[in-house]
């Protein structure tokens, strides 16, 4: 049987851009609720500066004070070498790195240029490299940004070469404002697979103009078994007002476990932390199996037939 | 460039479960609408008992007014022999008969068993052959029933040799309550089109667990270029309160020609024609792209970027 593995990037991607702040012990009851299911990995926070993301200005209390569970990884999203620095001393066991293919959204999400990424990609990891921590990187806007359009494929190999030199292990990538499709990520994935068969490679979907499971089985047939997902389909998109964001963990989890494929989750445990969300945020979740049930949910025949 | 071929089914079966009529003025103007986008085919209406489906119970008005668009097949639901009748008389380009391949699902729905259906549908197309109708009949529950589960492969196969002895010449295969999986759609796919590959096979996909798109990918991969689907994702499942209906139109126009498969839609056509969506049945759709706007939109960069 085959299996994938999925990242729960919900406490970080996810309340990042919520209009609440979640209390910082909420954050930590959903982080433990998260381990139990048998999720693989969870981005559990970010640590960056509080004024730029308040929501996750809890960082290292949150990573301090959940219950480790042995088999989940617990990485966090680290935006500079202090953000590291904190990071370390929590103990995480994977630190991810992020910058943009392209260079508007580069400038627009992260004051910087790519190459300013890659310089300071460097100092962070000369300095997390002997502390056992897994490094990985994630490449937004890889499949298409939203100022410039299409992101030249070359360019992304070329980025993937230059991330790998400067030692990153692992790179997620990340199709950020949705506009991927099927037939592109089946082809830059098969290239990246077949390039460096021996990283592995993350994919990140937003279902924004709905095709994000489209994609994440289209990169499954290219080989591609890591995937970033977040429970509920918590995250948005800052461009597109109304859309849904990031693939539901649950809704990815079901289509796999579906089709044959095993996600390592338990999915009920997970559609039951689903359904503590919208106390949580205060709204809704985009979750399609959370309100419709699994597919093999079974009812009673209506009354006279 | 490879082509595929889309039925609109919103006029039928989005419009059949509003909580409001429609008035066929509007529903008239919908389809001449819908007919100057490219689409190929439209399900204008059903001809049906006005008591079965009162939002339905001006099909003759409807099929009799709407501008016939060359290029573009009209075809209607017709559940028995009257209707058949009916729907003839208006000159429908193409019926479209309906049976389950589960017995209680039939049993829920029609009222009566898969065997009863196939004799009635001989009696239909008895009448209908000579008129130079087309005879398509669309096969529920073909990937799994929501009162039995599983739905024996080979049982769909059995049905649909017996569908076509009798006469039908095209058939559609329906995931009715939105439990198909890409693998099994790819698998079903494959062996049908192998089967049968001079018969037009469409399929019917919900997006119930948020595998609409996916399962539209997989048939597609197996060789299936016919999909039926409902503008704005239009059409519910009365087994899944609150959960998406039917396949989105401009959705799946936009995936397979974000993958540079020809649908023969104008899309920015259909998308301004969802927009009148809203307004028609009074409440919001769940369609992606009339909210996201397409996978080439670009922003501005925000200030002081």
């Amino acid at each position: 049987m085959s299996r994938i593995y999925i990242n729960e990037v919900a406490p970080r991607d996810g309340l990042q851009i919520e209009a609440v702040f979640v209390p910082t012990q909420d954050k930590i009851a959903l982080i433990d609720r998260l381990s139990a299911t048998g999720l693989a990995k969870i981005e559990a926070t970010s640590f960056t500066s509080p004024k730029a993301i308040p929501n996750l200005r809890d960082a290292t209390e949150v990573m301090q004070s959940i219950q480790r569970k042995s088999g989940v990884t617990y990485t966090a999203l680290v935006t500079n070498l202090k953000g590291c620095q904190r990071a370390l001393e929590c103990g995480v066991e994977e630190i991810n790195l992020v910058m943009s293919a392209s260079d508007s959204h580069s400038q627009a999400n992260l004051r910087m240029s790519p190459e300013q990424s890659l310089a300071q990609f460097a100092e962070i990891v000369a300095y997390a490299q002997g502390s056992g921590v897994f490094i990985n990187a994630s490449l937004s806007t890889t499949f298409g940004c939203p100022f410039e359009g299409t992101v030249d494929e070359q360019r992304v190999y070329s980025l993937i070469e230059r991330l790998l030199e400067t030692g990153v292990q692992g790179i997620t990538l990340c199709d950020t404002t949705g506009v991927a499709n099927p037939a592109q990520v089946k082809r830059l994935c098969q290239s990246v697979v077949a390039r460096w068969p021996q990283v592995p490679f993350t994919l990140h979907f937003h279902d924004t103009r709905g095709m994000g499971l489209a994609n994440a089985l289209a990169a499954w047939e290219a080989g591609i078994v890591h995937f970033d997902a977040s429970l509920g389909g918590l995250g948005g998109c800052p461009y597109a007002p109304g859309a849904t964001g990031n693939i539901c963990s649950e809704d990815l989890v079901h289509m796999f476990e579906q089709m044959g494929v095993d996600t390592g989750v338990d999915l009920d445990a997970l559609l039951a932390v689903s359904e503590t969300l919208p106390d949580l945020v205060g709204h809704d979740t985009p979750g399609h199996v959370v309100k419709a049930g699994k597919a093999d949910r079974r009812y009673s025949m209506p009354a006279g037939a």
